[in-house]
């Protein structure tokens, strides 16, 4: 049995407009929406306030696309998650609250009576992360209510949020309760992008034109990156270790800069002061998903996460990728496109060092054990 | 001679402020200045639009105090630069120009008078970045007249810059003279950071008090990162393919986020249609300064370096660590810190798989042979 579960593919990045949501976002007039664009054959296109609009199609609210992609790269199982911007868009906290809860419903039913994978008798071809109605003006019992909620659906297996938490950031005090709640909870938190480089943009980006590669190039790696960094830097962690994240692609340049962040805290007592551990050890106790284009990112992110073992306060041997792989999760990202899928598969086959015991838990071992699949 | 020559130690990321220019930031009432505040027994800060000012002190003025340090590390050649914010202050061309050419005579002075390297007859313990007056509204004509200048001063081996440009970024068409010029010598570029986010950084740090953290360790990385990339995405690289460019900080995020970047350049014909290469052979190209504070970090510059042979638009053999080496060279940044000093040779030392010959070329070998010193 053990050996078999090894040997599935569980993709962890994987994203949908749920029907009731894209119908939300076709009715709408300003970005986010669905827009039919007639000349280019009633191709629907999402706009999201990029430059530009992404093609969209049923793969994003028809479950048997999902499954059809699924069975043509052998994935066994899909953790689905809402994409990019979620309900951050609405206005009103009722409204928001209440969709939470029916898109919740929404996702626990796509997912529970989605089949069973072959020879897996308790094991579902899909599960979801769920949706907190995270906006200005929220209530925090409407938050852990939300939470709550998600812990009684058992397919859902986390939630997936942005970078925006209530509308000051994930170091934003107001939202301490709701890391508490999740924290007793076994949900991962798939913290996922959108905003880029937000106020900044004009001035980074430049006058040339470029489309969308330097917003999502650069621009949505670094979101990441800060928003995880602020959220270690209130020592969060210190006060909640148990708390579950899964950081989207990769934690995007989070392990690039993970000690060069340390170098710096290490020469300011005032945030020094507020951590238990070094940098590089919180970031060691995340999870990441292989959306990072390469073998050599994909080896250095294990890397990273190895090494964390010697930045604890109490430090022991410091790993590698032979150790870190262990929090590394397949995912395929955003366009479901296959040249993306066969190109994450290969470069979890080309890490140097990786034996075939590593790259079965990359592809599907360590998410079948963190979400406790089939339990 | 040969493995006595690779057994040298050479900084390339070591900075100054010439006595001329420390005496400018005296003068001035706004940043960036030097102040002498009395409270801390008359110690000296550099306040340079940070949160906090840095202590400061005679090792950017003295030219003993840089061969002290550099005796203490057994540190043989230092090539000393301008320390950020350069000229970029300054808003009247003919000022900016003049003073351009006092500091980089200063600077050849400074080298040219410096002691030999023992048993190395024809080589100085000193070489000089020289500076260009990049400010808005220059002409381009002084830029260049700049440049030659620079060549005409032996001991200065290239030219240090901030990312503005002449107010625009380094992709502004106003520039092209700038790369011909430079392509056509041997001068190196060392592109540093200054500006972090910019008119950015209010919204990404947001509202929690973490000192310089946010905007040093990522802001900085993350606008070399977006300098550069924004320059490949010109297509400079192949009009100019003999620019030698040396990235500050091994690059910032670039090599972790070269691979994705190169994944949006390929979904977006308007920019791929305008670059003969993928992205990550330009990445390989580049010249990576060591200071990226561990072995993790380096070993996967050296492999991002090393791969780039495979995505030339005619590929080769993939390389990795083993080849990629040869583009890493120490520097000791800013601080000038003994720990700092001792931690990037410590990482060094620590790369897995690196043998002595790869580390004595990035102690010193490289430079050597990038900047021809002792030729």
């Amino acid at each position: 049995m053990d050996i078999k579960v090894r040997k599935l593919l569980v993709d962890v990045h994987t994203h949908c407009y749920l029907p009731r949501y894209a119908a939300l976002l076709r009715q709408r007039t300003l970005p986010p929406r669905i827009v039919s664009q007639n000349q280019e054959g009633h191709q629907l296109f999402m706009y999201n306030g990029q430059k530009s609009a992404s093609p969209i199609g049923p793969q994003y609210w028809d479950r048997n696309e999902k499954l059809k992609f699924m069975n043509l790269h052998d994935i066994d199982v899909s953790i689905v998650s809402t994409a990019n911007p979620w309900l951050d868009f609405l206005d009103k906290p009722s409204t928001a609250s209440q969709l939470a809860n029916e898109l919740n419903e929404d996702l626990e039913n796509y997912c529970a009576t989605s089949p069973g994978v072959d020879g897996f008798d308790t094991m579902k071809r899909l599960y979801g992360f769920g949706l907190l109605p995270l906006i200005e003006g929220i209530g925090t019992e409407d938050l852990l209510q939300t939470v709550k909620h998600i812990t009684g659906l058992p397919h859902l297996k986390g939630i997936i949020m942005g970078t925006r938490g209530v509308g000051k950031g994930l170091d934003d005090p107001a939202l301490e309760p709701l890391w508490e709640a999740l924290s007793n909870t076994k949900l991962v938190v798939f913290l996922h992008p959108h905003y880029g480089l937000g106020s900044g943009a004009k001035e980074a980006w430049g006058d040339q034109e470029n489309g969308n590669v330097l917003s999502l190039g650069i621009g949505f790696p670094v979101e990441t990156t800060t928003a995880i960094t602020r959220l270690i830097l209130t020592g969060a962690f210190d006060r909640y270790p148990n708390l579950r994240i899964l950081l989207a692609h990769s934690g995007g340049a989070l392990p690039q800069l993970s000690s060069r962040i340390a170098s710096c805290i290490s020469h300011d007592p005032l945030v020094s002061s507020r951590l238990k551990h070094d940098m590089r050890y919180y970031v060691s106790k995340f999870y990441y998903d292989a959306v990072n284009y390469g073998p050599e990112e994909m080896g250095f992110v294990a890397d990273v996460i190895g090494r964390g073992t010697a930045y604890s306060s109490t430090p022991g041997m410091r790993g590698d990728r032979l150790t870190g792989y262990k929090r590394i999760l397949l995912g395929t990202g955003k366009e479901a496109k296959s040249a993306k899928v066969l190109e994450t598969l290969q470069a979890i086959n080309d890490v140097q060092r990786w034996e075939e015991e590593h790259k079965d838990a990359v592809r599907g071992g360590n998410a079948i054990e963190l979400f406790g699949l089939g339990q």
